[in-house]
């Protein structure tokens, strides 16, 4: 069981985001990342069908006999979590929890300012996670619906992407949060762009780190940290490769670990 | 027969330009819409998925009993129109050649223009079928993966997209067409920035008329214009119908003619 393979699932690509910081967390573990470049992108859609999706994800990667399940996709995570873990013998890590706990650790003002796709910011569950922790936090949210293409034609750098982050991001100007939740596994993509529309000194929290560090807690309780060495990565995806390939290695500063395997998902 | 519906399909809702236009010419048919909102967009997919998916489509509306099928797609189109063809046992009318015919009769510079999704581009299809009708008509292409989202967000007025024309159209600039193919059923929501953006006197062709003329051309050849009045229009689609119809509105002018039904493709 220590040598089964940590399974990471996404719509897409974003959740790689993840997968950098897991393989810096936890060097030795073998990992199965499947992301659902065929059907991507999940944020605009309705929370039955983001589940439908989720879960066919889920039985492909236990049918690879995972140790443990990330869902490193804040639309997943905030629609579908709990469907997911009935599902699963093993142990699921969303991203949300994680990434609230750091954030409501992080605030000093007490208000903490949250961006993410519409299914994300629509399902509010940012906000009840954080008012779970600490009922006098105020929480302010934005959809940010364009940020995931931008980020994925390579715009984040242009000037029309500053436009529409001025345009979204113009509520938190002079709001007092000192704190903004990145509620989409692109969006650290797009952290420069972020900060330079944001008033100064607001602190940026994405769910890479903090996921990672919860996975590493949950294997550890468990008694599921592999002990060998020489991590076996593999990396599959629903739809065209080569051009995803291309944006994943903007991920990974061209050094991408692993290889694309197109793979289908015919679950039945 | 006759008073069998007419089957539209797209990826999407873009679809809808060409519905408006077959309501504008055939006013009294049945028709029936399929818009995949639970998958779209299809125009950076590989082929392969594209097809798959278009024939999930196709088998949904012939079980309906359409007497036509109107690919009213770009990328559907571009990508797999012979597989539809080959599996539908009534016509199958594509968007690509009606707006070949009508393009080619346009220019007077004898240099055309086309413009759609990365998967319409990368086929050639337009090329290919421009050169079928005139082998000495120079042609040239360029996708614009983030128009779909742009005219989604409803961002079509937007500063950012102004920049964003700029720089995907930005190789027309003195290139000498005298006509632009929006080849994205998409588009036409974008017709005003796009103009904005061109050389002066470039005239755009989009898909809906001339689709909506050759359907009624191969009706009228088969003998299947429908004789009573009274039509019925049903519009289904496979996700989010309060969403979509708010973008649906946006393309008739806020008097979107029917209500949209989610319906589920299951089709085994």
């Amino acid at each position: 069981m220590k040598d089964s393979p940590i399974g990471v699932f996404d719509s897409g690509i974003g959740g790689l985001t993840v997968v950098k910081e897991i393989i810096a967390t936890l060097p030795d573990e073998n990992l199965i990342y499947l992301g659902d470049t065929a059907r991507v992108p999940y944020g605009n859609r309705d929370r039955e069908v983001i589940a439908k999706f989720a879960l066919e994800l889920t039985r492909f990667l236990l049918g690879k006999k995972v140790k443990a399940l990330v869902v490193a996709c804040n639309t997943i995570s905030a629609t579908c979590l709990s469907e997911i873990e009935k599902l699963s013998p093993v142990p699921v890590i969303g991203v949300i929890k994680p990434t609230v706990t750091k954030a409501v650790e992080m605030t000093r003002t007490g208000k903490i300012g949250v961006i993410g796709t519409r299914a994300t910011i629509n399902s509010q569950v940012y906000e009840r996670e954080i008012h779970a922790k600490n009922g006098e936090l105020q929480v302010i949210q934005q959809a940010c619906p364009l940020f995931v293409p931008l980020a994925e034609e390579g715009f984040v750098d242009h000037p029309a992407a500053k436009l529409i982050a001025q345009e979204y991001l113009s509520r938190f100007k002079n709001s007092g949060i000192d704190t903004l939740i990145l509620g989409c596994t692109h969006y650290p993509l797009l952290k420069e762009l972020i900060r330079s529309v944001l008033d100064d000194g607001i602190k940026l929290v994405d769910s890479a780190e903090p996921t990672a560090e919860e996975l590493k807690k949950v294997l550890e309780v468990g008694d599921l940290i592999k002990t060998s060495l020489e991590a076996k990565r593999v990396f599959c995806v629903t739809d065209a490769p080569e051009r995803v390939l291309q944006t994943a290695n903007i991920f990974f500063e061209n050094k991408f670990p692993g290889k694309l395997e197109k793979v289908s998902l015919e679950v039945g």
